[in-house]
Formats: structure tokens, sequence, C-alpha cells
């Protein structure tokens, strides 16, 4: 009898490297695919694809998703100018393709198991395991969880089972887990994890202010509809403008954070993160949007941002909601178009000017300077828009002075 | 027959000075009030009350209004973390305070007419109108609409007028508009109105970044009860707080934006504004609320902040439900203590260390570390959490599989 | 010099007949417009026809609106499930039907001049003029405001100037003020704007308890993405469903209701309205969503309907917010198949079974009764679902105990 | 050594009966409690008391909690006028003081275990665990949990469990799952589970409509700070406000409803409930709200309502969030004073007359009516009210013009 067919979400990290053999041993014929999101070199890539070989994978598959990245999850989060708890771009958000093409593998290799590395202890699990069932009926494989049940040192086990089955592990403990891709680079574990202060050399995409440019840099970022087609006047592809901006804005110190957020499995988690193109990109588009929506669409936007933002973080991408909301947010980008210039400098970004055809500035009036309408017409908006409080006033006056 | 007494919103300014001949050629006994809410020295002060009394003011009154607007204005906006349309944290909110003042010098003056300077082109015209209006039934004079019915440059007007009538006038013309409290500082006008890039000299609070410290700073805010009360271990006044914080973190840039907001009259308005203090307020007590409140409070807090925010600015602080949803944030902050390490440097403010004896932290659960659950208690969260989701992809699937 | 031409939106009421003489006056060609939005009979549309004549209208036109009040408001507002004020379901909105045919009828004419027959006292005079100014620059006449800035008892000065022109007028002083359309009927005046009890011959579409029908009535409403296409069995268009429903369920008094709403110009405002269509459609549609959207779609949509349900009420029905709102609400609706039945008896209407093939249900857990998930997975659901809340229990304890 | 105690929540239904045997068999002291939440005679508090002691409970417990549910639970739920999923009034709201008295109970007997009967399939123990843990660090004893993991038919278990230790038992099998306290009752299985028609004898609380009275029925309700006090002019304990309602409005058949609603543990659940009294007060409550506050407290205060009720649903009353909330809709119910009348009929009830002292009614101005405003101010709101609308309208048609 043949083999069962596992495709294995696979990273060449510790976890991962462990999943092959060990599903080996349990009887399948692992594939291991890689999701390339992004932040990693070419060199990178061919390495991953001769651990993965080496390890014993019967087939290593890779894929480039980082324009998918950027057009399913970078779009409307931009779109959206928001934030999980105010603080958190949603780095973590390349899990979703990872499984979408993990999904798609499956189906080419018309196998319905599938395998992460993923720990029983974060909010990864949740995104993989939550978007898998989302997806269709697979078993679900998960090395790192079945070993946790037994074992308490698990780092130290993996290793072990690594070199007892002849495979060269780096030995060396890595004080900070850190992960990287389009987005930017998410860093936790050590002091962070104690609220205490991070050391200077935590830092991946961001320089320390020791280092930062002395002149100040200007930057124009052309928008079509809400996605960032153009800088400088140069068209470039969403992959380009997070690479370019990633590596210019992070000179200046911009897009490093360290926030505490309240994960999906209700515990308090602390990272440092660096996003210096989701910072600049967010605050550009937000300027934008500024001044070519309506009072309504901006008062209200934030409340439907809010909410892709937090299914995303909570591991529901492929609910039906999320594509509701995305159908909100496209529609909100209709005419969010222009261009915005940004002065940047040390470790601040200011979007200085703004141009846009669909300006919401009427000729005959300006805010503070000029009105087309009388001052009646703005004695009449205040009194009735203040109606119903004025009512309140009196009406409480008058049982006062009743009472 | 004895004059009427009106009690006018004085500030000094071209505005309200013209409104003392104004109001006393229409027969009104006036008296000045300058409703010191900061930004202000002490020889200032002097000058306005020479100002007042030069113009012709039957008695001037001052009142030191900064200790006021930490408690009712400044606490419960950093109690909320929010911003109006995420940007901007209300520096226009003293207007309360100096209204909430006027009235109670109506009172003592036992008078029920009160003025003020504010154009029928702006947004306080409505926070001054509707907030007298929700205080009681005074007739409201405001001399600065009343000419702008029937004159095109009132502020040419208003210096011929003064100059008609004796009083030396400057007749420079100031390029930007600006306001100044202990909130901060507000800038308008010119090429600001026109979304184009302000001067380097626009800026009144925050260095130029050729001017920042070389040193990096290290400061410890101690919070109670979400109210700020020690820098580095010195007890402080809330209005010390704000003086300190304006001035040193300043100096490093920090607190300086520039943002296009819906203004209440329903046009797009651009100010700058600096507001350093605020800035690192806000940072620090979002720092020590991620870690102490619950993922239920964290998570709804926000739209009851958002509303609160959006009804000061529009000109309700005095309707019932800003009481309402004070009640709500008071009653978040009980557990708000402890103390929060900032690291301040070139244009950056980082939130680096939080200690505070109400951290929500289990000692047998770190995130991402170790946990006090078993494996099969994450995996049936996972799949009691995804349920909804789960089952709706299996029903979608079998739908399809009919079809 | 040839005439303006003007546009009228025309009821035959004794407002828009008073603007017909009252415009040809002013000097202009009056086209009279009746857009019928349903509860008017073919014999009354000729009669505002002949009346729109007898005026002097050089032309009266006419527009059945039905259908498309059924697929651009009746539609999104029963996807929606939402009333204003948690009441009301929006029986004014016809109202932006009515312009939206005027201004065609202008371009048509090639005119820009358009007239309303709305006091000043009221929500319509706001989305009349403001739906008039997002379709495009009009010059909009209101003689009835006109008049009212110079006469008191406006009713009876139409009254004269129609009998001084020689035209026939019912002098009949009618209690109530009642608007009657496919959604329903609205009644105010007299003892209702009081707060009182309106008296039993105040109601149009619904019997009166004693005329209950005394056999209870069962009815089968099939729904196709969310709109409702047949009942029992028989395809009906929306505005046969509108009429069929308005008259059977009227018969059992269902849809019968009093409210008080803060309406857009800040006053409160009483009305009865009787809307049994909508009564029986909005409880079915909700029934079938409650078992075919996920949980995250059903807690988040409700709040996207309210904004829409708000905009719609306030005179916001042609602002860009309202389009991002109904493409999130058709989204929603892509699944909202199936059918419900009714049963129908003396007052009332209960959803008693749900048919759909998109129920959320899984074959293998049933609530409360079966489960796919063994006992320790609800354990660990609960283990971690309620971490945030034990957590802060544990810290608030140990903060009692250090105390 | 000696036993050790447990608390057990103890309804004399079949699985706490079992509870008892097993937990005493497992080596525990048993000390029922029985916490009355309504909707059981004395004659059954008795039998159950009885049935306890013959089970082998050392010693039982009884509280009366319907007082306490009255102002803990219905009170803020009234306040609220919120119901989850805009459906369901918290009939299950009650398990919180049943948790609260156990663990009041266990401190009192010195002990930290409690146990409790739910199975492992429904929101209840849901709400009891996570409860228990915000209280303090208690061991949670489940029996009926524990034998589901072992045993299929856990009815037929607990029924022959029983008889083996001489125990009588009622082998009848009930159709329905029914649970009623002073709230109402809900009733579910069988039919209702498969979203068929309910049988006639389904209900209890409410009359079939072949028996509603024929005559209609008017009452006053008195309100102070938003909770009823007296009805028909006659004070009454909330005990009594709810006992009253519930009987005689449940004979109008007033307060039945059939609604499927997303359960905390993400399955659709299926359910009866009547609640005549609740359903009256909801009713009574906001249409008094309806005119004592103001728009801007009519409008936000939903949102606040809904999260407390969502938070009551899924099992964290004893969140602080849960609190926060209530201090909130406590600060809007201040002025909720005043009295409404209710007119009752065969399955209606209507709100036919408000009266009270805080009134938002101005004497110059009723809605439609009169104005204390010049038609200029109208026009005046209307323009600055429309102005974002407007300008990006006029904008859209520059932009479409170029194109």
């Amino acid at each position: 009898m043949s083999q069962k067919k596992v495709v294995l979400a696979f990273s060449g990290g510790l976890d991962t490297s462990f999943c092959v053999p060990y599903l080996m041993e349990k009887g399948y014929e692992v594939h291991t695919l890689f999701v390339n999101t992004g932040g990693v070199s070419r060199e990178k890539c061919h390495q991953i694809e001769k651990r993965a070989l080496g390890l014993g994978a019967k087939q290593h598959w890779q894929v480039d998703a980082q324009q998918m990245l950027w057009e399913e999850i970078i779009t409307p989060l931009v779109w959206g100018n928001s934030k999980y708890q105010g603080q958190y771009p949603l780095l973590c958000a390349d899990r979703y393709l990872i499984v979408k093409e993990s999904i798609k593998l499956c189906q080419q290799l018309n196998t319905n198991i599938v395998a992460h590395g993923c720990t029983g202890m974060g909010n990864d699990q949740v995104r993989f395991d939550i978007s898998i069932k989302a997806l269709g009926e697979y078993t679900i494989l998960s090395p790192i969880r079945d070993i946790q049940q037994q074992v308490k040192d698990v780092r130290h086990y993996e290793i072990e089972y690594l070199q007892e089955k002849g495979f060269k592990t780096s030995t060396e403990h890595k004080k900070y887990s850190i992960n990287e891709n389009l987005l930017g680079v998410t860093i936790s574990g050590s002091e962070i994890d104690q609220w205490q202060e991070p050391q200077d050399d935590t830092y991946v995409l961001t320089n320390h202010y020791h280092d930062f440019p002395e002149e100040s840099l200007k930057l124009r970022i052309e928008f079509k509809q809400g996605q960032a087609v153009a800088i400088n006047g140069e068209p470039k592809t969403g992959v380009e403008v997070m690479q370019y901006l990633n590596k210019i804005l992070g000179q200046y110190g911009v897009g490093r954070s360290i926030y505490t957020g309240d994960t999906v499995i209700g515990l308090k988690g602390r990272i440092v993160f660096e996003a210096p193109a989701l910072f600049g990109l967010l605050k550009a588009h937000q300027a934008i949007e500024e001044v070519v929506l309506t009072q309504w669409q901006n008062q209200f936007k934030p409340q439907v941002a809010d909410k892709w933002t937090e299914l995303v973080y909570k591991g529901f991408y492929f609910d039906p909601l999320c594509n509701d909301l995305y159908q909100f947010l496209a529609s909100t980008q209709q005419h969010v178009n222009g261009s915005v210039e940004l002065l940047v400098y040390a470790g601040q970004l200011q979007v200085v000017a703004v141009n846009s055809p669909s300006l919401l500035v009427s000729k005959d009036a300006s805010y503070a300077q000029t009105a087309s309408w009388g001052i009646e017409e703005a004695v009449g908006f205040i009194q009735l828009y203040g109606n119903s409080t004025a009512t309140w006033a009196k009406v409480m006056q008058e049982q006062d002075g009743a009472a």
C-alpha cells in the first residue's frame, strides 16, 4: 500500500526541520512547501530547498507569494488605515497565504493531509487551523504540539532527535524569536517578554539614532484607488514599493515600535516590530483619505477597518465577513487618487503636502477663511444642531427650579 | 436707566479687542474675562488686563483654569487614548472652560448676556454657542459675526475701527493663525490651508531636527488611576506634568503633526499642531493600559473614547452623554497604576519598559513560551472558537458539490 | 424672453397645490411631477394630474417608482434588518426617489431649477435639499418656506390664496397628517404630538383587534439572495410582495407601532406608523439570516445596517458612504436563500420554521445535544476563552492579599 | 482524614441529582445549594430540599436570589434596552447569581471546591466555569462532563446509576428541555432544534390566541431612574413587578418568541422563549427613554448596551468591562423618570402615552408644527449640515466634466 502524502508548510527553521523526519517516521510521504512572503534572499531560498531535501522530503515546492501578499493583505490593510489594538499592522498576516498555498498544493497532489510547525502556545496555530478548516476538510498534523504533550524542553528534544538521525543542527541558542516578511520584522522573547527595555542590537530594519542620515528626504507617493503605484514619479509594483520603503525609511528609524497585545488565546504578548514601509504607506494613505472622503465616510470607515483587522489578527481571514468588509473598503477607495509628499528626517515622517483631483474643497469656501454662506446660516446651523442638548438644558433647569 | 452688563470672553487679540468698544457703543457695560488655559506668561496676563481696561472695559477679570483643564479635559482625554479622526488630540477643548467661567461670572454679576469673538466661519462659534445654551438661557452676542454680515475684509475693518477710536493696533499681518494653551499649539493659514508644505519657521514648541539634542533621554512616568502623578520619582501636579513634558519632549521634535480634519461645519480644515506632552502621555498611558486592562476592556474602550472625542470636538462637551462616557472611562481606570519608562531620542519616543502591580500576567503562562494548559486544550479552543466559520465552509462545499 | 422652467415635485395636497400658481406668479413655467411610490390608486393618479393642470401647470409628468422603491430602498432595508433608533423602518425613504426623478426631469427639460413643498419645520426639507445638492448644482425653490417667513397661519394663507385665484380647495381641517406609500403609513399631529393615546380611528392599514380574523394564517416566504421572491410558492414582484403583505398582515393588526424619534433637526417627533409588510419581511429575513450567516457576520452586520439606516433617515442617501454600506450588505446576502414559514394570528406573527440549503448546521453537532468534540476540548475552549478575565481575577486577588 | 467539602449548585433535576451520589462516591462531603431565581413554588422548594437530603447531601442550603436578580441583572438589562442578537433578553443570566451564591457558600464552608451539573455541549458550562474563575481560585467539578467522556447515552446512564443506588427516578422522557426563572421560560429540543414549528402545547407562560382575553387592558408603569417602581399607582418591588407582568401579559400572548442564536461555542442554537414581563418592561422603558434622553444619548447608548448583553450572554458577567458598562448605563438613567401607559390586547402591547417631568420638549417648538427658529436658520442648518456631501458632489461633477 502506498504512503499517504502530506504537505508540510516549511520554513527551514528548527521546528519545521524536525517535522520532516518525524512525519516520515509516522509513515508519511513528505512534500515540503516554502511560501516566500518576503524578507528572504534568493540564496536563502536555495538553502531552504537543500535543507528540505536533505532532511528527506520526497519533493520540495516553492511559491513566491509576495505580489499576492500585496494584493490580498497589504492593500486592504492600507485601505483600512487600521492596526490591531491601534498599534500592530498585522505583520503575521502572511500566514493566511501560506495556508492557501498549502491547500492548493494538497489539491494538486491529491491529498487531504496538511502539516504545520506551530506550537500550542501561540496565535499562529489558531490562524493555521481555522484557515485550513475554512478551506475544506483536511486532516491537520502538528508535530510540535504532539511532542509538547510529552516533552518539556521541546527545543532540546528536537535538536537531539535530528542529531540522532544524523542531521546537522545549529545548537546556538537565539535570544530572540525573529520573524521577517515583506510587511516587516517582529521580535519577541527574553527581556521583551518581561516588559523590560530591548537591547540596542535587537533591531533589524531600523537604524539606531546615531546612524540616522544627516540630510532629510523628500518622497512623493502616488496613489490610484488607494494603492501606491509610483514613488517620485517612477511606477513600482507593490513588492517594489514595500522593499524600497522598508529600506529607505528604515535608515531614518521610521516604523519601529513596541507594544503589548491581547493575543487570541487570552494572554498578554509583548513584541517589538519594525514596519517602515507600512508606517509610511499608512500615514500617506490616511493623509489622502482625509481630503477625499466625505465626513460620513471618514467617521464610519474606521469601524469597518478595525473589524477587518481584528478578524485577520484572530485567525478569521477566510470567514465570509472578511470578504464583506473588503467589499466596503474597496468601495470607499474609488476616488482615493492623487499624490502625497513625505518629508523624512531623523526619526520622523511627516506628510507635508497632498494633491488630489478629488480633494473635497469647494471653490467658494475655505475653512476659517471665507464662506459661501451667510452668518445667519451659521447661526441657524448651530441652533438646530444644538437643539437636543439645549432642550435638555432648559428642561433640567425648569425641573431644578420647580424642585 | 442702568446699562446692561455683558461678560466678554477676552483674549487680547484683534477680534476680542474690537469687541470691547463695539459692545460699549451698543450700550453695554463690558466685563472682560481672561481665562488662562496655559501657554501664556505672567507678563502677558498683565498686558491682557491693561489692554482690556485701556479699551474701556468696566472691569477685567482673570481666572487660572489650568488645573481645571488638567482635571476636566486632559484627564479624560488621556484615559480615552483617543484623538479626533485618529489624529487630533483636541487642543481646542479649553474653549469649554472659557465658556464655563464666563457663565460663572455672568451669575456672579447677575447678568444673562455673554459675548465672544468667534467668527462665523469656524468650529469655535459652534463650541461657544452650544455650550452656552447647555448651561442656561443666555443672550449670546458675537460682534465679529455681526460685522461679517456687512463687511468683507473684517480684519481691516476692525483695525480702522479701533484706530478711529484712538486705540493702538498692530497692523502687521500675521501669516499664520496660532493658538496656544496647556495642551499645545495649533497653527493654520497660508500654505497650510492649501495642503502645501509648511515653512521651517512655522513651529513653536518642537525643534527642527538640526537642533535635536544629541543624547537620548530616559523618563519614568508614574500613573495613579490613569493620571500621571510623578516623573522620575518627583511628584508633579498635572499642570507641571504638561509644562515639563511640553518643554523637554519638544526639544526632541516629539508631538509635531499635520492633518486635515472634517470640521463641524462640514468643510475640510488642515492644521499643523504640536502637542509634545500629550503625545508622550498618550503613548505612556496606552502602554500601561495594554497590560492592565482585560482583552474585553481593551477592545471595547476605544469606541467609548472615540465618542467622547467626537462630542468634545463637535461642541457637545456639556451634553449629558459626555458625562455618561466619562463615568465609563473613570471606571476603567481603577487599576491603571504603575510606571512606564520612556526612551526619547531624535524625533522619537518609545515606551521601553512597563511596571505595574496590576500587570495581567499569570505566573503559570507566558505567551508563546510556557502554558498552564495542555495541548488538547489549545486544540479544543481552536475547534470551538472556529466552529462557526468551519461549519460555514462545510456547508458551502456541500452546496457546491451538489450543484 | 422665455420663462424659466421649474420642476415641482407634486403630490396634489394643499402645499404643493399652492406652489403651482405661486411659482407661476413668480414667473416660472411650472412642470409638475408626481412620483408614484405606492399607496395611491389609479384613479387618484388621474385626479392628481387633473389638479396639476387645473392649477395651471404647463405640463404634468408622472413616474411609477414603486419597483425602484423595492430595489433601491426596501431591498437594502430588509438586508440590513435595521430600523432607525431600533423602531422606525424608514417609511420616509421614498423622498429620495422623488428627488432623483425630479432631477432626471430637470435634465430632460434642460432646466436647473427644482421646487418642493416642504415646510421649514420638518425632516423632509433636509432630505430634499441635501439630496438635490448631492445630485448636482440646482436652484432649490421652496415656496412654503418662503411664505412661512412672513405668514403665521400658513394653511389659512394657502387656502385663501388658492380661493382668490379661483381654485377650489377643501377647507375641511384634517386632524392628522397622514402619509402613505408602498412602505406603509405614517400618522402624526393632534394628541399623537402630545404623547397621548391615539384614537381608535387613527389607523389606516391595520385592523382594530375586534376585527382580527378568527383563523390563523400560514405564509411561506421564499428568499433569493436576501430578496423575497415568492409567497406560498407563487412568484411575486417586489411591489406585489409589499401590496399583498400590507393587506393580509394588516388584517391581523401586524406592524402597528408608535414611537418618538430624534428628528434630524434635533426635536423629539412622535408618530404612529403602520408597516405590516415590512414588519413581516424583516422578521422573516432575520430568521433566515440567523441560520445562514456566521457568528462574525451576525454580530457585526447590525453596525453597518444601523449606519445605513441613520444616513437614510437623516438625509444622506446620496452620500458615497451609503453606497459603501450597500456593497457590504449586498456581499452578506450571497447565501441568504431559502424559505421561512410564518404563523400569523390575532396581533402576532411568528417565524415558526426555517428552511435553507445554507443552514449552518453541521451533521456532527447539534447545540446542547451532540457534539463533534470531546469534553476536553470544551474545557480547553473555556480555559483559553476565559484566560484574560481569569488572569485579571488572580492578579486582583494577589493585590488584595498583598494590601 | 476528613472528607473534602464540595458545594454543588443543585436544581433537583436529573443531572444535579446524579451529581450527589456520584460526588459522594468520589469521596466528597456534598453541600447542595438551591439558588431560587424565580419560577418555582414554595412547595417545589421543599421538594428540592427533600430530594437533596434523600440523595445523601450532608447539608442542603437555599437562597432566594430573586431580588438580587432584579437589581443586578434585570435592572441593567432594562436600562440597556438590548437583547442578544436583537432577540434574546438573556433569560440565562440567572446563572451568574447561582455561581456567586455558590462561591459565597464555599467561603462560608471554608472549601474551594465547587461543582455544577452542566453538560459539555452547551453555553452554561462556559458561564459557570468562567464566572467561577473570575471569582477566585476554585477547583471545578463537573460530573456530567466527566461521564460524557465515557458514556454515550448520558441520561440513560444517570437513571440506571440512581436506580442502582436505590433512588427513585422518573423515567418519563420529556420532549423539551424547559428552564424557568423570574425572567421567563426557555424551551428547546425536539422539532425546535430542527427549525420546525413547535407544537401548540409547547408554551408555558403565554396563552394560545384562542384563549386571549376579550377585553383590552390598560397598565400604567411608573419608572424612577429607569427602574419600574409602581404599576397602576401601586408601589411594587421588582420581584412583584416581574411576577405580575409575567402573569397578566402572558394571558394576552405577549412576549412569546422563537429565534436562532449563535451560541458561545459557535453552533447555531434555536429556542423558544416566553418573557412577557421583560417584553413589556423593555417596551415601556424604551418609550420613556425616547423622550428623556438627548439625541446623542439615544444614538450611542445601544452600542454600550449591546456590549453588556454580549458579555452576559457569553459568560463574562464578572469581567471588569461589565462593570464599566454598568457605570455608563447607570449614568444615563438619572432622569429616566415618569410613567408610561400601555394598551394590551389580543397578542399586542402598545405604549400609547408617555408622561415625564424630563420630557425633552421645548415650549417654543414642536416637531413639524411650530418652530422657535426662522426659516433662514433651517436653510442655514441644511446648508452646513450637508456641506461635506455637497462638496463631494461638486468635485465629482467637475472631475466628470474634465474627463
